[in-house]
């Protein structure tokens, strides 16, 4: 079991990935955050007509015949209602967003114009197709304005909507079964006997999963006990697409969860480069991949941001990039290792502050914070020079 | 109706809020994104107990009589396991994470202690209280770890559910009434007409509740009558927190909202100096906040994120401070003007660059873009010069 680096284990678990989540039909309205199945394309332009970027007057341009000479206002076209045919020789009042008539070529601004009873005079007027905004300006029928494996936000939604789709195929909520392990869990709302905590793990890995846009399957704390936990996993690789356990994958004797993994499909221990979050296993059972996390909570929360989630979003479809640190400036010393460390920090307006108490058993340090700085190995980090900053929210 | 920075609309706005959201009682498991409505304190000590940071010994350090003096091992403590009293003079063999006895002072680790049958012989002792993390050392007793008008994260329920609380009290979700108006809009589904827009602004202001934890109350698109318009507000009023208006508060001749809520309250129109974005309306429906935003979808999001979010989250209860832009390297040259302007541009590794239609009819530039790039008012920008950028997941 050599140790192995981050990008090491991204590439590892990148190159064993396969798309998990089938499509399905789903209403536009509850979307959010869920992954596009096939490209959105556009099935009629938008603006869908010619229409006016100014409340002002429609005219054949070559109809001006100078300051001085009116035009009879023939038609008056509000937003929303369907222009006729320009009269030749005459002008159409016009409002901003309304289709231009056909027959006009050129909209004149209305403080360019004095109107009175049924004409119109026109000071000067612009180029040919001046304030008119061309059908398909923005979006061309037939144009792909958003592709497969994308996640969907607000404004995604929005765009879907102004092209008339009221349903879209995605991706199924990719379904991740957690299994937590260790004896000496209880849940919370009981009362702890001397020498037991609270599972907080369980609680942690469905939000993020949640907030992932994925399904979490709760299948509760396994006692140790080699049969019903091989029987909790069976039954979790029938249901879920991916399976995540903390704890109980680290050398210890008390561990039962690697045997069981091993005799039901395969396992690999991986020595990762990480801290807090060193050991990590992976491997599949009958099929379904499965993510053998830490059980100390910070070790599990920044396993999961780090080392699942590009995994997970793999598995449901969608297409991402790797996140982009940004450059802020350490308000702390602190030397390097040969792990690369993820070190829980707060933004101030100076820059980013340490939590005092690293250790990887302190959860409150995540909640504390709002970032992580990613110390590469062997980097020595200096008060008052930049460092790579990931804030919590570029994980969601 | 003059002109007023967006600065002075926060100030206008943050001035007339109030909470409005009761309190409730919820579990856990499904309050990510909820917002604290009490703070939270521990009830317990973090560890519990003092233990072992070790795996190793634990003893009376004045016991340890030298290297080639042996201790008895009187027991075997691993985690979850509660010790006995330590025998004295004797030695107890311990697992990292498991309670140190009663009676113990040290942990020596493993590596410095040689063992055999039921003796160990221990090479060096450190300071008394060396390796264990003392009881309380994370958290106190006593400690308030999350405070009330917190939004709750995955790693706050994983530290909640640590102290072992199931339940907690958070803010009933803010009902936010979305009301479409325009005679143009139809809904995605329906066939366009001539001179017809499909209705992107309740796709897009709904996804955005959501995010925000809210609860959205979509009231639909309402016709041009007044007597209609007024019912429907009414209802809003009624059934909602705060109510949402789209389009109908220009100074167009067709529009009848603003009639409308002056006479069931009082409505202001603001003409904010922003780009997208100008026309807004603050006032109340019998007690109730209303916000009208532009009718055009860039302008409603931009407006939505800038203006209506930091109201919205304050009605909601949510402690929040104002968002920090990034700065990055702008791709683009860019004159300011008298409004300060919110550009839709994308993140490439050199910099940001702009989508190139900046005009507010294309709602495509904020699916396209994952950013928004402030310009104050009359500042220029200039290729390869840093501007402040603030990444759409910011506003989430």
């Amino acid at each position: 079991m050599s140790l192995i680096t981050v990008d090491e284990a991204h590439a590892r678990l990148r190159s064993s990935h396969r798309v998990l989540a089938d499509d399905e039909a789903v209403s536009l309205k509850g979307s959010l955050g869920r992954v596009l199945a096939a490209d959105i394309v556009s099935g009629i332009n938008v603006p869908p007509a010619d229409n006016s970027a100014m409340d002002g007057y429609a005219l054949k341009r070559e109809d001006w015949q100078g300051t001085d000479r009116a035009l009879v206002i023939s038609q008056r076209i509000t937003a929303g209602s369907p222009p006729q045919a320009l009269k030749p020789g005459t002008a159409a009042r016009i409002f901003t967003g309304a289709e231009t008539p056909e027959g006009a070529d050129i909209v004149v601004m209305q403080e360019k114009c004095r109107s009175e009873g049924s004409q119109v005079w026109i000071d000067a007027v612009g180029e040919a197709g001046c304030n008119i905004r061309p059908k398909g300006q923005d979006i061309m029928q037939g144009d792909t304005v958003l592709k497969a494996g994308h996640r969907l936000r607000a404004q995604d939604l929005g765009l879907i909507a102004s092209l008339g789709f009221d349903r879209i195929s995605v991706k199924q909520r990719l379904k991740v079964a957690i299994i937590s392990t260790g004896e000496e869990l209880v849940e919370p709302g009981d009362t702890l006997k001397p020498g037991q905590i609270y599972n907080s793990n369980r609680y942690l890995l469905q939000a993020l999963l949640e907030n992932w846009g994925f399904e979490p399957m709760d299948f509760g704390i396994t006692v140790d006990d080699p049969d019903v936990i091989s029987d909790v996993i069976s039954e979790a690789s029938r249901k879920a697409d991916v399976i995540i356990t903390t704890g109980g994958v680290s050398v210890g004797e008390e561990d039962h969860v690697k045997a069981v993994v091993e005799s039901l499909g395969h396992i690999d221990l991986w020595r990762v480069a990480i801290k807090p979050g060193k050991p990590f296993a992976f491997g599949d059972v009958q099929g379904t991949p499965f993510l053998g996390l830490p059980g100390n909570p910070v070790s599990a929360f920044v396993t999961a941001l780090v080392i699942a989630r590009p995994f997970l979003f793999d598995c449901q479809g969608i297409v991402h990039s790797e996140i982009v640190p940004l450059r802020q400036v350490a308000l702390f010393d602190k030397k390097g290792s040969f792990r690369q460390e993820y070190i829980r920090v707060r933004s101030v307006t100076a820059g980013v502050e340490i939590f005092e108490k690293q250790s990887s058993g302190v959860l409150y340090s995540t909640s504390w914070g709002d970032a992580l700085v990613v110390q590469k190995p062997d980097e020595d980090i200096k008060h008052g020079n930049p460092v790579d900053v990931i804030p919590f929210v570029l994980f969601n």
